[in-house]
């Protein structure tokens, strides 16, 4: 007999500031396995993170910090010319002050995972990557470390012996490399569902995309991340998770030793 | 025999953001038991917090977090109608910033004081008092709480069963309730070096200062504060530390039990 | 023949912030006479600025602005203790960059209408209040200045020679002395669309309102503040602009010279 | 007879925030011709903003906003991946609040010079340059745009119609193209006072430089940048006015004509 399949399904939360509310977090909490919560610096404040932790524990989702630039206003999306030794700084402070609202409620942070600019320099940046693995790894080395699947980020976080989950998207195409389209290109998105949900099986199924060339490529995907904001965002992760259960797929989060 | 006499001597630090410098924190350091670094909020960046706490680890003296309102242009000093709920929620994110860092670097959180309008609020406030308390005490049940000798911070601390410091000035004079003269007052601070050292004698080896209307009144000191700012700062620390030493008084930081 | 009526609806709009959008700004700049423009302390940023002005010059809306706090997570609405020496130096800063993008368009500054927390301070603070009118006064002394009805920061307007405009709510109730019910009393609002149309009525034709104790209360009102936030805003804007057409009620801004 | 030279000399003041102090402002306006003031996004705040203002106005220097990236802790020298629409309207923000403070107090604004990584970004990228140009153009065509001598900055502001200003630096060595010398090359700086001084006097009177490589290279200089932080800031000011008047060299701001 075959052995069962799994997968996680991750998404970014807790991105809400203040009086502005964004994403339906309680409510896409349902259908996944893992959190990425804001700390504070692109989106999220103390309020919101207090509150995305309280509903991940009671929902019983892995959690995990999400860490990005300094810069609110471009909701961390917009590269900033950081020195590797300050990205190293607001990693550790961004993941630590989450940690802190997680064990306040007695439970214990899962992951890390970059966010928007900062995830994407550290997929390419050798320098950066480091410095965010090795925040995480001198705050605490049971930490699973989130990054695009086959990045830099992913190799440095296996350097230092940190635990590691290669991220796929669904609504995303890759290139005949197994890489992202990149966002410039007409064709760098997925908008049908139904190529969305085929591409996340292949990925699970046979840990491959089919490339916008045409080509099968071979991608590590332990996480696959869905978006938590946009109005159609909660029906597809719910559609998501009953097609990959219809499939004998199990959604489970990542455990400190690889395994699901 | 008497018994040998010990005071903490605790200093505001880690104030630095960005290319903006201030205060001799190496130099302080030397000095004093105890420090209260800035967390991000009214002062200090993660760059300045990674620094000093290495600093603070390196010197060996007892690390606190120094959380206050978040209103850098005001250095925290200006009251900000937050919340309890919020207060709460600042207070545990800050705390828990600064934990990352010394944990980061193997050593361990001490203490916390608010700084400021927070401290001063916190001091009269029964709902504020409470809900620092209570971040404190969410986040690690063996951390000591500064506060104003005999404040409702205290108090509220205490009930929840907080160890905690009552902390002392040596240039502030004392009204015959034994609570700070407001600074709105022409005679509020003590200029006179002197004057300081012989009061902060008082203080050690009776618990008693004499009030600007003559009695002696009684206040209970655990910690006194010396400020790191302005030019005399490092010169009147060392004279503090020098003259307690000459009249046999040990300069050393709480213990979790309340000895020092 | 009686002289036909006439009163100024006004709107704060503008306050999106980054990704973070809030308000349906052209939908309710269609139903009101004059806007009141977050200037990106307590709400809005320079391109949200930059649009909103534009939206307004095209829709031929009177621009006012509309600084805060510069509290973004507490959208302003958090009393800060910033002396009056400050609050001339933020209102100014904040009056002047809306100045300019109103000026890069060809259009010009009509008015200022502080937001919130400093709206309510200056309404009984006379030395906020004098503050804000001053910061008014030296940028440009043709500007309106919109105040609660018969509050402090009117009187102080009025003795610098402002144009001053006195603000009515019409979802808000009044107490005896002609002063709105606290927001901490259970009959603060009025929720009923038909009671607030009553109200906007009476206002306008009598400059009266029926105080929570049942009384005819004198209230003077130039200027009537519409919400336009909240999913019924556009709504209920719209109803009232009928309601005060049908009732022979033009809605214009206010002049330089007071008038319509 | 020869005609006599003139040169500006410009400086960037008015960078304290709150607390935190840097730069000797008062001291350093006697000895420049213009003064280029933090306008609250990479430095200063609203306070130090008026305060600046009003030491130039007593100092009759002409009075120039220093727009740079929102980014106070990199002080604006981190670069931001900001698009050129987002540039356009943080540069018309910032200016137009440093020209209500100028305003206010009955000066004028005179000109306009990017600060750090957004002077850098724009000596190079056309089109960040022309966000720049085109903010200052809208908000007044009086305005003279200072750019780095010879840059695109300088290009786009004179295609607009723009009066320009070439800045040349005494500090800083160039290359054979008659540009700046990289900072990450060791020889990018000029740290003897003496050949500042030459350097400073072969721009005025031959619009030449010698290169790193030791060819005598033409660079159009109408405005020479001296920094007011360090140390020796005020004496290196002093020298060099004092160097320059005794070559019968006038120091004096540009005007709208581009004339002295």
């Amino acid at each position: 007999m075959e052995k069962p399949l799994t997968i996680d399904l991750n998404c970014d939360l807790g991105e809400s500031f203040g009086v502005y509310k964004i994403g339906n977090d309680k409510e896409m909490m349902k259908y996944v396995s893992s959190v990425n919560v804001a700390c504070g610096f692109h989106a999220g404040d103390a309020s919101t993170m207090r509150k995305t932790v309280s509903l991940a524990l009671e929902e019983g989702v892995a959690i995990g910090a999400h860490p990005g630039f300094p810069d609110l206003q471009g909701f961390g999306r917009r590269e900033m010319n950081i020195s590797p030794a300050e990205i190293y700084d607001i990693t550790l402070y961004q993941i630590s002050a989450l940690k802190g609202f997680i064990e306040a409620e007695g439970g214990s942070l899962h992951h890390v995972k970059p966010h928007g600019a900062l995830y994407n320099l550290a997929a390419t940046n050798g320098e950066v990557a480091e410095a965010i693995a090795r925040a995480i790894f001198h705050l605490d080395k049971q930490l699973i470390l989130y990054g695009l699947a086959g990045s830099r980020l992913i190799s440095e976080g296996k350097k230092l012996g940190l635990q590691i989950a290669n991220e796929g998207f669904v609504d995303r195409t890759y290139t005949s490399q197994g890489q992202l389209t990149p966002r410039t290109d007409s064709n760098a998105t997925i908008t049908s569902e139904e190529l969305a949900f085929k591409q996340a099986m292949k990925m699970v199924k046979e840990q491959k995309v089919v490339s916008i060339t045409g080509e099968e490529v071979f991608v590590e995907v332990n996480t696959i991340c869905i978006h938590g904001d946009g109005e159609k965002a909660v029906e597809f992760a719910k559609m998501l998770k009953r097609q990959l259960m219809e499939h004998q797929i199990f959604i489970n989060s990542i455990k400190k030793d690889g395994s699901y």
